[in-house]
């Protein structure tokens, strides 16, 4: 029920040409040199030039496809589990393809979206697709832009987050291979739902109803105090059911790598749950948070600097707007 | 690897209060009366008078709920699989669940997105979930709005679509019995990516940027002969592939439901697949192009009007945007 004999085959990152520091968005927001780095512990997010969602999950997968030495007609599936669409048609999955090129088409292609928790969900749920062997080999994609829809009136949100894309090939594991998912935990409460939104832009509030009146509820906002208390009072309960389930206690682990949301948070978080500081994946000073990206950006990162290694014991943990918590325990 | 013994419990369906004739469209196209009817065969659609993508998910969820006898605990995840989101920011499962109410809080609440075929996607994917017992049964809610993003200057698209919403709860299938998903078959091809589209509303064009002058980049537009010739041609294939997977043949069954695309497109292929038109689940008159909520309300009137029965095999079968393709054989 639980166990999928999966495997990480490779990752990529992409990350925007655009570097800005925190002294950068100090100037941006007004506030004096030094706020936004103290405040988010962010040096450095990128933003995109040119780039479009596609155009960086390309990028991303073909890194990963390089890492694995496979060729485009090894893949059976691409899935753009993201936060984040590149427009509201045709899905994101399908405009990556289109980015990849020629020798894409015909691979079955299709967005699985959960917020920040995109590519624990795609990962989640497709894993019994490969597992099964419906599909021998998947590409997850997560390529997200924060940047656009940033409300610079809201100094906190706008100091945090980054663009940016990951990508992940996903296998079967060999005959006699250790590589597994073990267990994962996913729940929604919907009475955290609005804590963290953008309003406009979908068939309730069409982009045809934006105007200076009305531009805030085109951009995110979000009650971060509200999620925190929310998420700090929540995730005790479900982490430790998770780890029960799998018969684990978080010593276990080589290394957690969690959603990349406020330093504060996963500060008082990584300490409430008992997670050890070098056990703990820490990329939000380099990259901020880049939704559904940050997770498998930092997997990517923990992987390129030997971090962990096969058959290691991790954790990827998160939460996201929905309000929803996930988890999952996997053997790389 | 193909077959799931997972079963369609119960369905639900919701319609918008404002019901739009053939003639109100005329009016509002300034086309002499009979024109859409004709060009269309969609006699009667529904619009969205105050209604919501969640509201008129969740008051289908309710129908399918009470026709299965079931309770919020007996449901173990929700996936708003829809071409079309109520809000950029959180996905619209969460707002479905909220929509339901309280008790339904903890439910794991996502989104598959396919655009057309989302639906499918979604009880293909989901599917492999529910036989793994990882979902016990499920929630499936297709809710679409089309009508707040219709371009009334592209005269061939306003008149085809519709508003509303499907709702499906899909379990195991019990010991003995017979219920089960044969074979699916998916396939993308990203040429066609830009035959359909909205391109405005996501990352790449903000709402941020929407005037008088972009409106049209905000609206759908189609290019319904390239699709057609597309679909046309890449059809048959796809069709014969999948019926071969799966040892039939078209007369094998009870009942094909289509995506519920232009009239005169389901004709043609109809006939190019050799689907006799007893065959056929034709609810266009009286909904419209309702977009992925197409496929289970032709499921959820099918079985309403008796035309299918347990044990019946069917055949659902769609394109949508991207240019995906797709087909599930099932035993009801």
């Amino acid at each position: 029920m639980d166990t999928r004999r999966v495997k990480i085959l490779a990752t990529g990152k992409y990350m925007p040409k655009r570097k800005v520091t925190s002294e950068e968005i100090d100037r941006l927001l007004g506030v004096p040199e030094g706020w936004v780095y103290k405040k988010t512990d962010v040096s450095v997010r990128y933003f995109i030039d040119d780039e479009t969602s596609s155009y960086m999950g390309a990028e991303a997968a073909k890194e990963a496809m390089k890492s694995a030495g496979l060729h485009p007609k090894d893949i059976n599936c691409i899935v753009y589990a993201s936060g984040t669409a590149e427009q509201p048609i045709p899905c994101t999955a399908a405009l990556v393809q289109k980015a990849l090129g020629p020798e894409w088409h015909g691979i079955p292609s299709f967005d699985i979206n959960s917020t920040c928790l995109s590519f624990l969900a795609g990962l989640d749920v497709m894993s019994y697709l490969v597992e099964a062997g419906r599909y021998g080999k998947l590409l997850l994609v997560s390529a997200e832009i924060a940047s656009t829809g940033l409300n610079w009136g809201d100094k906190e949100s706008a100091a945090l987050f980054g663009d940016g894309a990951a990508a992940v090939i996903v296998g079967k594991t060999e005959e006699g291979g250790g590589s597994r998912i073990i267990r994962t935990a996913f729940k929604t409460y919907a009475n955290g739902a609005r804590l963290s939104e953008i309003r406009g832009g979908g068939t309730r509030l069409h982009a045809g109803q934006f105007s200076e009146l009305t531009r805030e509820h085109y951009l995110f906002r979000m009650d971060g105090q509200a999620i925190f208390r929310m998420a700090y009072k929540l995730l005790p309960d479900f982490v430790s059911s998770l780890l029960a389930g799998a018969g684990m206690r978080m010593d276990d682990f080589r290394l957690v790598i969690p959603h990349q949301g406020s330093a504060m948070a996963m500060r008082l978080i990584r300490k409430k749950l008992g997670i050890r500081e070098d056990q703990l994946m820490y990329i939000t000073p380099d990259h901020g948070n880049t939704i559904a990206a940050s997770i498998p950006m930092g997997l990517h990162e923990a992987i390129r600097r030997g971090r962990i290694n096969r058959g290691d014991r991790i954790l990827l943990l998160g939460t996201s707007a929905g309000l929803s918590l996930g988890g999952m325990i996997l053997e790389y």
